[in-house]
């Protein structure tokens, strides 16, 4: 493109929490445009009457239907609707040759079976599983580059994956036990009794046991098994953030060390993934809190007594790089454009 | 009565907030007995599975329909339900010989223009709103014993009435502006969009700006003109409590140890009401927090110069001195038992 | 004893919020009669300015000082004072003939080696471990009653050993690993950089990754081997409550009608043990909440396919079940009194 | 300046929570560069090591001591210290021929005896206080270009006067009474036992009642009587963001379309001001959380029946707008920068 264009950019499900995201972030991205702010629910309100806190920037905005956002031109969309919901909307827009990223669960899943299994639908766009490029450059930065449809990622799934990645190319993880603790934010902005303030205010909710659904992509973009993972699922007090807390039996004993130059080498070059250091003590395993706001992810680990087992922790803004974040980065790859541009917002601490 | 007898009580509206209140308060009650826990939407359940916390207590006893509980012999009913929609159960009740505390707002003002002004609608049972004894014990001690029909205090009313009541029945306020905190108890157990925990969670969110409708409960309980109060209702980051803030314009100059004796002779022997002490300063206003899970009120002040002006502060859990408590210690005043039968658990703190 | 009779308690280190429980416990309690609150750095303070909830009910009631102590007639002291300090105030105590509940950690570990690798110290009163009973009653109720000396639990570790034990006294635990959900009352009193509101709200911080010091404790009551277990812990928004979270390898293969019936055959009796029930799905694990200002614990598990592997959750209230309730209720056993006795508040749900 | 020259500025008081602002601000301002953050207490340490959050920003920084600062060569000092101890830095940075922001209380008040008064101590510097320009370019953007020494405000002060302003300089303030609301990161890094976690969480704290130190400044910049006006500090729970509610008793009648005039003629073309719409009426007042993270200030009002009071409603970001933003904000006008540059990061919501 020329240095002058812009992208014009679709996104659907612009009410929600990442739809709120997603706008903030187009409004400082250099690149994109954001032509359409798609909602069936709230077509015709004003943005700033759902997002009070970016009123400012779209004083003059209303969402619109996604009837009326048919006839607006635009390069790339970017759907963040409910799965079994997304995928038809989806396949209109790639038939109407826009490129699109996908925030729902429907192209996570290569297998039309797995997707199945975990979400209990068969996928409506089967054909499409395969093309769709899962939505986390760490992985797939190359096939990232001019993919037409991208699918993003599950946030539990983007902290877990990205804790273990590491370990799991090198075929290092024996088992691995997924801890994961996360804010209400990831339920959405749909109220229910389980998000009702005085119930879910400081609770340490066990909401699955064992298998999380994300666990199906975990296995999938880590090549392991499903049966050597397991994944439980807690809802603890706060709003943003999720954490993944792996304890990794190592199919091969490692030093500390070893860990390291592991960790270093998948990650010394990326641009939003952070290894927490070894000391402070009490710094060396990270806190969500640390990358509120940010596209950023936060990495620590520690190796037990035989080598044989460890501890790696994994911190993020479910709402940034678990969703819209994530999203806008693999987008900007999409697009040919700098991988980083509309997300050097760095992390707000404390709040 | 004789010492073995009990007092049977029905508890209707039990699957709300105050109504688990009034379940775990009768439980420990020497006295009152549940014969049911009555409730439309819950009917059928086990009790435990809408207040787990008391599971272990009624572990055997399931709710009942109101239909059901027309068969149920009892003393005494407490009717925890929306307003307009509980006058009529209360008449039942009455009819069929029941002592009555309504927890509604239906019965708690004496004119019915002034109800249907602050809640819309005309009182179903205008006959009844003469006989209700407003249920705040430290004002009508004398008219609870033996009444058969006491109406429940709103809860920002029974922290505000508390406040000022020293001040009132000596004539001494000229204007009143009380700013009210609630926690997010205060809105019951249904879910809304405003009770969603990530819009919620630490929201310091005006609700109403100048007269929140308990304003007519308080004018009336102290005896002022509407144009004398007004009441700043926000919400706030907590689950129970709430703290009125009365700015008071007073009609003539007071010193602070003057304050004191007002303060002193109106609570002195009251067993749930707690002046704070002047020092250590930090302790002079309470915080809502000193009574979680009793029936107590802490109340401060502090005069300004020129003694024209004070800041009275007053602190209670809404679910208990402002709804579940002061309607067993009402209805202990009814039955002839001891006032504080049920009520000696002591706040929990800090938590 | 004689119906009259009371038992003279002395509370050592009352002005910290282990030692607030305490005070606020015996002030219901019938047969306990607080003869002197003890703190060295707050002697002469009242005890208002320190527990401004309980105000109310020692409001004439000063600290004392150790030396002051020393003069006071009494039959019973609870000394809840930094480990390191306490055993020397123990054998004081036991010395002038008082029976003594110690809530430090001075007296858990019945072997002095354990305790100086756990707490880096020699024990200063090594002859005295062994005869101190472990202060949990449903597993040493014999032995609490008459005893001596007792000492108090760890909170983490009495959340890890009930959570276990109906499994471990039947050698059905190849391996656990325990992760530790904790409020921040946990820490005691004192401010530090990690208790500064700023930072530890909502913090999700893993303090300890694999050995929290009560490990020590957990292997010694189940008579597991410490290389067993493994404890995490971490600091959650919550100012009361821990969490214990124990994903078990059976030494053999259970279905879930044995699991049920091993922890009935464990806790059937119990009167502060309760079980979560399989359905409702969302009620299975409890909620530390669910156990606010009570000396409850609810414990929920579920097996995994194949049954060699459970998830068992414990939680608890730190200041109750885990320090000041197990230690009143062990005082109640050695004193002969019925075990319950002033332990029958209720959870206050929800705060 | 030249286009690709920067500004070097030094960062003293670097290890506090403002400090932390200003190098998050800095990282990404595209016209100045950090060449020294300065702070006695942490010289040698990592910058990442207090600052987790920017560890990968400033990962081969350490913070150096005020000696070692003196042979830096700068353009311009932001000084975030505490008050007393602030001027004599201040001076010596002019001295060099540095340009100066001070964040602390020791330049915002032009009268000596005043700030004596409100702070106990003289100041050291006496004749640079009307040399001084009040930071908030809102209301004096003019003197700010090309200042010297400009001083940052007090975070209460800055929504106080932003709330009040448009009315204040048409003469129409009667009265105002000033309720603040504030979250825990405004009484700054070092733990205390007010900032102790259990005793602060979910705190109603009336800090001051009638009179917080920072009236002085409010008075002053609104050229108001301090009798005018009285302010009440209550702190709440949450670490950012700070609310000011004004109930103002008029000078003369208004119409709401009056209000909308004035506020609009005042706060129209402000980059960061931005005014709540009437509706939705949930919307009308402003939350502190729809600016976290920004240097916006959001203002929302409502005028009472009769047209003689309203209430005016500020939030903002006490670390932003309330400190280190304006203070950005004010440095780029002493430069002679576009005024927004480096603030351009829109609000985090929900968090």
């Amino acid at each position: 493109m020329s240095r002058q264009s812009c992208f014009k950019a679709l996104v659907y499900g612009a009410g929600g929490m990442a739809g709120g995201e997603l706008l903030r972030i187009i409004s400082g991205h250099p690149t994109l445009e954001l032509v359409g702010a798609v909602s069936q629910s709230k077509s015709g309100s004003a943005i700033g009457s759902v997002h009070p806190h970016l009123r400012h920037i779209y004083s003059k905005t209303t969402f619109i239907s996604p009837e009326n956002a048919r006839t607006v031109e635009a390069d790339i969309a970017f759907t963040s609707l409910p799965h079994g919901r997304s995928a038809e909307t989806v396949r209109e827009l790639l038939d109407r040759g826009l490129s699109v990223v996908d925030l729902s669960a429907d192209f996570r899943l290569k297998d039309p079976a797995t997707y199945e299994r975990w979400y209990g639908i068969s996928p409506s766009q089967p054909y499409l599983l395969r093309e769709a490029v899962y939505g986390l450059p760490e992985l797939h930065r190359t096939q990232l580059a001019g993919a037409r449809l991208v699918s993003g990622v599950g946030c539990n799934a983007a902290a877990s994956i990205l804790c273990l990645y590491p370990l799991a190319r090198l075929n290092l993880i024996q088992e691995a036990f997924l801890d994961i603790r996360a804010g209400s934010s990831e339920g959405g902005s749909t109220a229910t009794a389980g998000s009702h303030h005085p119930f879910r205010s400081r609770a340490l909710r066990i909401v699955e046991p064992f298998s999380h659904r994300h666990l199906g992509e975990v296995a999938q973009e880590l090549s392991l098994r499903e049966e050597t993972l397991s994944m439980r699922l807690s809802a603890v007090e706060t709003v943003r953030g999720v954490q993944a807390c792996a304890e990794v039996t190592l199919s091969s004993s490692l030093k500390e060390r070893d860990l390291w130059r592991l960790y270093r080498d998948a990650y010394g070059n990326e641009p939003f993934v952070h290894l927490c250091p070894a000391r402070p003590a009490h710094q060396r395993f990270p806190d969500p809190r640390l990358t509120t706001g940010s596209n950023n992810v936060q990495i620590g680990f520690a190796l037990r007594e035989g080598g044989r087992r460890c501890l790696v922790v994994s911190a993020l803004d479910n709402l940034m790089k678990g969703a819209a974040g994530s999203a806008i980065q693999s987008a900007n790859l999409m697009l040919g454009l700098p991988e980083v541009a509309g997300l050097n917002m760095q992390p707000v601490y404390p709040v």
